[in-house]
């Protein structure tokens, strides 16, 4: 059964607690075996990746099978339906459209001290892309993490997908060639991640590896890095719809199941100012569910971790909302866009009842890699920056050393670091003696 | 003996190759230990905080004391020299000055499917500065984590420093009251991480922690990401500078000592394309090593991690300062600019001969905490960015619905994520009906 909680209920603080805390996932320890296979691929390179994708995915290839060729992306692209591949450039377009307006800005100025100051920013050169196989084969993700980095300038853009069996996904590839990407390469797991960050005689290494994967990939992306950037390490996907009683209950229960279908560890969650129209939503979603594809793994989603709560007010729904800190947030109210001004913590806001979330997994365009498991409250959703870094500048003049360095020279002193006020003091006294 | 390669050395790319990979620190392996720290401080709190602060610190304290009063403050900072803190007072508006520009912008459009997106930059709400106590406390730390902090906008600023038999750098007390640091608890080490990761009775959580550490600080903001973000795991410091011969190499020296007088494991090198006088500044560091006040330290990076690299040309020297991408660059030539302009990875880039790099980490503007080891392929100095997080926005109409949903629902169905297509849908029946 879901919760069904109530800021009137004495105990609500305890109930909205617990909820807040629930862990939903268990992750497998699989350290271990990732070390090893991280150790594997830095030391033979292709012979140790070759091998593994051999074991794990059924799959005998040599080195120079290890990456499609053209003929084969062309021939799967062929395959794709008409209708799917352009509801695929459709959403390529908006997230490319929407991704560029991102590009932060370098800037240069000069302050009154006469000092040139400013910050440059360049595209990563290699980016790698980490795609699962079999199921949790997305085309969308591939889109999504292949269209910012392209956006950003990256240079060559590695992709990895494993293909159990050989069985690849044609959209996959599909939305891989849409996207720009520079090669595929059939390996996965934490095989495939050492390949990328490591290099093998076949694979050169990435500076930066982005991408969703299972337990083993996101090990390895936790143990290389430092050696090569990664993003975030995503949890279960979650869901906090905010509707008053003007709603169809169906299309909410639809966009709380949109959630709950991804897998058992995700979470709907419904806040409503009228209790009647929370059963409502709660009766819907049982009455979809019987008829659901994905009914096991939605229902065990929303019979383990989803809830309906019952606020007093829609102030009380924003609050609320702030200690969620949802991945998704739909807002189905009245003044959706004046709700929307209030939130603080949220990875993506989706505002009003015509945008359900399910929009933006595909072609809203903003990105659908979003922050999970509360860490809205400090991080953000993938974009352009994630394939880009800063290098700042400073130039002095004479004039400007003379005006600030002798601040610097005195801070180096009250710090015990000699040798920094020592740099600056020279220059400050070949100033004195011209 | 530091070392010396040419690029006209047959054996060049060997010896750079070696240069690139040597591993300069060796981090003992706390985790154990400090998994254990992080447990006791989650299931006791205050407690378990106050008695390791007693056998690390050899401090005995209460709950009420753990924090800094504001006589305290006041009075350490009343110590402070007048010099120190005009220049204190100097750099901290610098570095505001700087990190203001830093602001991203929101926005909001429409596009031509009637779909209005965007995204609205917010500030976490509460964070945690980790200030390291003994030698290594630096007032201008503070300054660098503190004042990004403040500018993004950030309400609670929580620092803690650890104070070793009591002892604390009044300095870092006036850094933090002219940052606007909001409270000050006398704890370091892994347990105060963890105190700031998931609360105290006394100390509320943060959603953030930046700040350097030792070797237990930063196996604790390891295990603590997720719970809270943290900023990057810094390793030793690094100094690149390109120099033809038209410098004085005692301004050199005193740049690459600047450098290495950090730490044992930091590392300056100097690319020239003058063999004399890049001999002339391995001299010149010789003869300041002689008198330096922190020679053994200064000597020991030098002699173990330090090189000058010959090149034919400049345009080697941009190359090979790409693949070093170095934290601190420092460009010593005759179109300092011009050469600027052609690196792609650096942290931070000095312009010019009256740009020591020492101005940089004090007085300039810019931070000065900034990538190492490689990183800058793929990551950016500490900003009002690590501060910030994004949320997106997005508003269909049912115009937009009915332009761009069918495309979704395509999606959808191609994904076997039904409900995704029928929460589409659902909207996409009832425009068809009215």
């Amino acid at each position: 059964m879901p919760q069904f909680l109530s800021t009137n209920d004495p105990d609500f603080e305890a109930g909205f607690a617990a909820l807040l805390s629930a862990k939903r996932e268990d992750s497998p320890d699989v350290d271990a075996v990732v070390a090893d296979i991280i150790a594997d691929v830095r030391a033979r390179g292709d012979a140790a990746v070759l091998e593994l994708t051999a074991k794990f995915d059924r799959l005998e290839i040599d080195a120079a099978g290890m990456a499609f060729s053209d003929a084969e992306i062309e021939a799967a692209c062929a395959s794709v339906s008409e209708a799917d591949r352009v509801a695929l450039e459709l959403a390529a377009e908006r997230i490319r459209a929407y991704h560029e307006r991102q590009m932060p800005e370098d800037a240069r100025w000069e302050d009154e001290a006469g000092a040139s100051l400013g910050w440059r920013w360049t595209a990563v050169s290699a980016a790698g892309l980490y795609v699962p196989g079999g199921l949790a084969t997305y085309p969308s993700s591939v889109l999504m993490n292949a269209i910012p980095a392209k956006v950003a300038g990256v240079e060559r853009l590695a992709m990895v997908v494993p293909t159990p069996d050989g069985e690849v996904n044609p959209l996959v590839l599909l939305a891989a060639k849409i996207s720009g990407v520079d090669e595929i390469h059939r390996i996965g797991g934490a095989q495939a991640v050492a390949a990328l960050a490591y290099g093998t005689q076949t694979i050169a290494p990435v500076d930066k590896i982005t991408g969703p994967g299972n337990a083993f990939v996101a090990a390895a992306k936790r143990r290389v890095f430092g050696k090569v950037g990664i993003d975030m390490i995503a949890g279960p996907s979650e869901i906090l719809v905010i509707a008053d009683a003007d709603n169809d209950p169906d299309w909410i229960a639809l966009d709380m199941l949109s959630q709950a279908e991804h897998d058992e560890s995700a979470q709907a969650l419904l806040i409503t100012d009228d209790e009647g129209f929370g059963q409502r939503v709660a009766e819907a979603i049982e009455a979809r569910l019987e008829t659901l594809e994905r009914r096991t793994i939605a229902g065990a989603s929303w019979r383990d971790f989803g809830a309906v709560i019952t606020v007093r007010d829609m102030d009380e729904a924003v609050a609320l909302s702030d200690r969620i800190a949802p991945e998704h947030l739909e807002l189905c109210v009245a003044d959706a866009e004046g709700m929307a001004a209030k939130i603080r913590h949220a990875g993506a806001i989706f505002i009003g009842a015509w945008t359900p979330e399910a929009i933006g997994d595909y072609v809203g365009g903003p990105n659908h890699v979003l922050p999970t498991a509360r860490s809205a409250r400090f991080s953000s959703g993938l974009s352009v920056m994630e394939f880009l870094k800063r290098t700042t500048l400073a130039r002095m003049t004479p004039d400007a050393l003379a005006a600030i360095g002798p601040a610097a020279e005195t801070l180096a002193i009250s710090e015990s670091l000699e040798a920094h006020g020592l740099s600056v003091r020279a220059r400050l006294d070949k100033l004195n003696r011209s």
